[in-house]
């Protein structure tokens, strides 16, 4: 049975439930709230959607969201270009970004190494990141991924492919708790774990 | 400070962090799936936004929303123009429908009188259902207001203007429990609500 008396709300409706985390019920909150808005406020909502995600592309150096060939961060020119933190996706990196404590640039791996969930180190941007690497600019590799079984395998990982080719490798300081996740970690504390990073070696001797 | 590596991923997060119970969080990630998805995902989201804040209009005769100048409800040879159900909104009006026991039409008021939050009689589509009931082709008129303080001025307000015009005016039955949400309730129970209505005069001598 149809419920819906316009068939315009019933799209809305739905496609706003396929999105994660909204039901049908919050569908329809979100679609009556639009309705109560002038027409530019859903204009600005639905371009904005559409796009992003016609001319969004991936940073052909970093592999981070950017609205061009190379993003602004690897763009930049007072950043330190001989300086790259690893991160596992884009959201960790805009948490240190926020932090306003690193002035270096990123390698963003779109992932961690899982063989639970079949993502193995091929289905990552590592390649791109011993490529990096071997132009021998490179002084310091930081490693930010998270401190689990997964994160410490792609540490371990990445550590192998890098040491010979230079680059000090370091990981940016426990001070978060282990299991915490980075990207709702306070701004102090991932700052100050920035600052106190370690030499990677350190940590395996633990 | 900008923390995003894209302005177009910031703009999309900004939109969608406008609505209700979103946050910044919860809006990049909405962001991050749809970045996942193919392009006409996207589209059809941003589109359907788009299309039906621009084109959904409210029934002439009933005001509920609708894809035309009259809703499919009004405009169903099968719906017994004969009895009108009054309901605050149209989720209400759906909770009704979705119960498959109602056959009539409906008059959603937009609203109900409250004057805590400065809404009069005249702020809600009264008048057009006083102008209905005149008519005299109504035989009754099902009120489907919450039952709260505002529910019950609501009801009487609209009693004392209906009732010399000739149609029965009815409530509801108060199975549903005394400060529920009609949108929240069961089916059956609802459903059952529509058949055991009550005259109105009955639940004025409780």
């Amino acid at each position: 049975m149809n419920i819906y008396s316009s068939k315009l709300v019933e799209n809305a409706v739905n496609e706003f439930s396929r999105l994660p985390g909204i039901g049908k019920k919050t569908a329809l909150r979100l679609v009556l709230h639009i309705l109560k808005k002038d027409n530019p406020v859903a204009e600005a909502l639905g371009n904005s959607i559409i796009k992003m995600r016609s001319e969004v592309q991936y940073c052909r150096i970093c592999h981070t969201l950017s609205d061009s060939d190379i993003c602004v961060i690897c763009s930049d020119g007072k950043r330190q270009k001989s300086i790259i933190c690893v991160v596992e996706d884009i959201r960790d990196m805009m948490a240190i970004e926020n932090t306003g404590q690193y002035n270096g640039v990123y390698h963003v791996l779109g992932g961690i190494i899982s063989p639970m969930e079949g993502i193995g180190p091929n289905d990552l941007n590592i390649g791109s990141l011993v490529e990096r690497a071997k132009g021998g600019s490179i002084t310091e590799v930081i490693m930010a991924l998270p401190t689990t079984i997964e994160g410490d395998t792609t540490n371990f990982y990445i550590y192998k492919k890098l040491k010979e080719l230079g680059p000090d490798i370091t990981t940016i300081a426990r001070g978060i708790a282990i299991g915490d996740e980075l990207e709702y970690t306070d701004e102090v504390t991932l700052g100050r774990s920035i600052l106190n990073r370690m030499p990677y070696e350190k940590t395996l001797t633990k």
